[in-house]
């Protein structure tokens, strides 16, 4: 979305468990709240409209600034297993929410990494992603569950600020390579892949060794201008996984 | 407090443990440091004053800049079951500490919620808080003894800065509604109650889904212009905690 | 290190187990990358030379910014006991790794205090350090591990920041005096030993209760223009702990 839109997104439920969509960053009323105690969840075989708004920022009439929308959201739901939706989020029912203000710089790609307790993007070996040197690719890393996490990729670095990215020389933003992450939160980010690096296979991964080494690691192939990663044939490459990502960005809807 | 000034606070030691106050944030001598080591603890029945002194931003004779103390922080004891004082902590001798800034925006109300393990506020059932439509409300959040929590909020986001406020156009601090909270962090933020998204019962959890399904989620109320929330009767409104604060703010002391 | 410079350095491997290393936060190809995968590890009784780059802030092509490489950074084994390196950072295969920028101020004296799951710089007791007041302390903190932290200190603060210091009276970074810091996680600031709090014994330490109890706290001892502590004979003092440190900078390499 961008700062100043409004999403209706229907949820038809055609599982056999009241499921719910609650949202985060964007401003809606308690009846798309998607708790229970506000009444915004869906029976079985039921169908129901949330509306996400989102605004600029802006000065309230004290003086004081309304900070606007953007950010790296994310949107679960909030009622399966528990009225936390403990068992939604368990079983993958979550997505990232991508709000942008106007004038952010749009990415060739966009890559979702979620950390749910073990399993990222709901499998327990973490999926491989593959991109072109030099292209724009953005990353949204979103935890979730019981377990906290230090995202980290080799080879690249980010700005830890709203976008991941200085807007200047002016701007001071701490850079990182690893950032915890806990239940909930979510940041995004975007690098030029393989900038003053090159390809190669990098890993990216949860830094928690015991994460790591129990399958929170995946791939980030960045391959050259011909397709290839030098020093590797295409039999040592990982295939890039295509059904990965559960959900997947709403930016576009 | 406002930055420059300086608090005596005596302890009056009625428990039958020796017991002691160390402060976040503030300069203060060893002589009040809180701890067994530095010989500034209290013994039962005794009392002892403690001197927390603040001082506003400035620069050094060398041309750095000396921070001011303006911040949330808190107070605990620390000699109490151990020399860290996790057994003092485990009872609830804690509290929130603000040092402001001259200028920075009064709250109309404040709420203080400490996670404590899995307790919220000493309680295994999180609090209510009640706002009205429009108030603006800061809310101190702070973790203590051996978990870690991410604090959420329904409908509400902030600037993860120093106030949780933007200070103007160009202050281009992330916003967030979900923060990672370790023990003894503590961060604090101000919200308009209700703003676009209206008044309603607006969740406050810890994300952490173990912590909110076993009581670390508690209710932000906002009530309209009559007192009401629409689509609740009185009946169904939790009870605004009464006893919820174990400590309670220092800043109007 | 600066940035702008290179860094190149020769493994040599005196064990009996393949071993690496691997660096945050730096440039540097696969063949530097220090996993197995990108065969930059070396073999028992090996030697091989990693190639560590470091670059200035600068405007991409298309207008975009791209970060330096200055941080508080490390590096660690990626290889021993498993293509994590678990084993090899678990037994202290690790140290501190700063990138300064042209300009930075420059301490008087570095202290590094790595959390590595229940040890502190690998000591089951966490060691004390010894500044002189008014002395310029720059302190490194790294986790490892499994677990997640939160450093604090007594009687001094730091700004959030790249630097832990502020940049000028315009620089509203957060000032803090403890921080979650999960695995692979860093960052550093420099304090004025004593600055408005006067010589004293005083404790750093994770503010996890658990963990302060088992050890995980020591002392930074900051003494009084003769050497003396005020209220605490030479005898009470803790020793300076000279093997503390298992890695140690590489910034005047």
């Amino acid at each position: 979305m961008i700062e100043g839109e409004t999403l209706e997104i229907e949820l038809v439920n055609n599982t056999d468990v009241t499921a719910s969509l609650h949202a985060h960053g964007v401003d809606y009323e308690t009846s798309s709240d998607g708790t229970r105690m506000n009444d915004s969840v869906v029976q079985p075989g039921g169908r129901y409209v949330y509306t996400w708004r989102t605004h600029t920022p802006g000065t309230r009439t004290d003086g004081t600034i309304e900070p606007g929308s953007a950010g790296y959201w994310h949107y679960h739901d909030h009622v399966v297993g528990t009225d936390h939706g403990t068992g939604g989020i368990l079983r993958g029912l979550y997505g990232p929410l991508v709000v942008r203000r106007t004038g952010d710089i749009l990415p060739d790609k966009t890559l979702t990494v979620v950390f749910n307790d073990m399993k990222t993007n709901n499998l327990t070996q973490a999926p491989n992603f593959t991109a072109k040197l030099g292209e724009r690719v953005e990353f949204i890393v979103i935890a979730h569950g019981n377990l906290f996490h230090t995202f980290h990729i080799h080879g690249h670095r980010w700005a830890d600020n709203r976008t991941g990215m200085l807007r200047g020389p002016q701007d001071h933003s701490r850079v990182i390579d690893t950032k915890t992450t806990g239940p909930a939160e979510s940041f995004g980010f975007q690098v030029i892949a393989g900038e003053r690096v090159g390809p190669g296979m990098w890993m990216y991964h949860c830094h928690v060794q015991s994460h790591s080494d129990m399958g929170m690691a995946g791939m980030f192939t960045v391959t050259d201008a011909n397709g290839n990663v030098p020093g590797h044939s295409m039999d040592d490459m990982p295939s890039p996984s295509t059904s990965a990502m559960p959900g997947h960005s709403m930016e576009g809807m």
